[in-house]
C-alpha cells in the first residue's frame, strides 16, 4: 500500500509518500510546497492544488492521511490553513483517492505506541520506521511522513482492517 | 462589467451574477449551489468546485465579490467553511477572474449608503436595484446578489477606480 501524508498550510505543504507491507515503511517520495508571502493569496492556493495533484499524479496512492484541523489560538492563520486544507482535499478526491483524518494524538498512539509521547519521541520513531539516518527538514514534511506511518499503523490493525473492508459498522 | 457576489459555505453556496452599468443593475443569473449532510465532505468540495466553474463559464464574469471570513463563535462549521471557501477561491482564480473580499459593514454600506443598516433594508435595496418584484431564497441567493452589487458600488467610485487601474496605492 502506497500512503501520502499530508500536513496542511497555506506557506508550507509538507508531503511525504511512503509504501506500507507488513508493517515495514519505506520512504518513496517527500518534500514541502512552498508559497511566498507577497503573492495573491488565491495564487497561493492555484500552486498547492497543482503541485499536489502533481505529486498525486506522480506516486498514485492507495491512500492520503492528513491531520484533522481544530480551532486553534492562531486564529490569524487558522482560516487561510482550511482554505489551503480544502483545496488539497479536493486535489485528492479529483484524483479518487481517499482521505483518512487523524488527530495529533492519534498519531503519537499509531507511531510510537503512546499518545503521551513528546515530539522529538513521535520524530524519531519515524526516522527509525523509514531507515532514515536523519529525517528531512522542514518539520513540515517531517510531520507528513509521521502522517503517512500513523495511517499504515490504523489500516494495518485487525480491527481497521475490517472496518476498511465493510465489515464493522 | 459583470460581477459575480458569492456567499461560502459547504451545505449552501449562494451566487448571484449582475451585469453592472453607470449604477444601474440587471440580475443576470443566481442560484444556490447546494450539499448534502450525508456527502463524503470531500465529495461536497468537488460539487461546489465543479458547480462553481460552471457558473463562472457560463457568465464569464469580469470580477467575483466575496465575503471576508473572521471567525464566528460557530466553531463547528467555522472550519468548513473556509475549506469549501478555499476550493471556491481556487475555481475563479482557475478561470483567471479577479477577487474581491468585502466585509459585512461594506456592504451594507455600499448597498444602502449606511453602515448601521439593519439586514431587511439591505435586502429590500438590494431587490430595488436589481428591479425584482422580490428576492430570491434561500437567503444565502440574496446575500450574494448583495455582494454583487457592494462590488459594483465600490468599483464606481472615483477613488476605487483609479485604485483598479492602477492610479492609487
Amino acid at each position: 500500500m502506497v500512503i501520502m501524508g499530508i500536513d496542511p498550510g497555506y506557506a508550507i505543504v509538507g508531503y511525504g509518500v511512503v509504501s506500507a507491507l507488513s508493517g515495514k515503511y519505506r520512504p518513496m517520495e517527500y518534500g514541502a510546497i512552498t508559497t511566498q508571502a507577497g503573492e495573491v493569496f488565491e495564487d497561493r492556493l492555484v500552486s498547492i492544488y497543482d503541485s499536489v495533484c502533481a505529486v498525486l499524479a506522480h506516486n498514485r496512492p492507495d491512500a492520503v492521511s492528513i491531520e484533522k484541523l481544530y480551532f486553534t489560538n492562531n486564529k490569524t492563520t487558522a482560516i487561510g490553513v482550511a482554505e489551503a486544507r480544502g483545496v488539497i482535499l479536493l486535489a485528492v478526491r479529483k484524483a479518487g483517492v481517499p482521505v483518512f483524518e487523524y488527530t495529533p494524538l492519534q498519531v503519537k498512539q499509531a507511531v510510537t505506541g503512546y499518545g503521551q509521547a513528546k515530539k522529538p519521541q513521535v520524530m524519531e520513531m519515524t526516522r527509525k520506521l523509514l531507515c532514515l539516518t536523519k529525517l528531512p527538514k522542514p518539520d513540515d514534511t517531517a510531520d507528513a511522513l509521521a502522517m503517512a506511518i500513523c495511517h499504515g499503523q490504523a489500516a494495518g490493525s485487525p480491527l481497521r482492517r475490517a472496518m476498511l473492508s465493510g465489515g464493522v459498522r
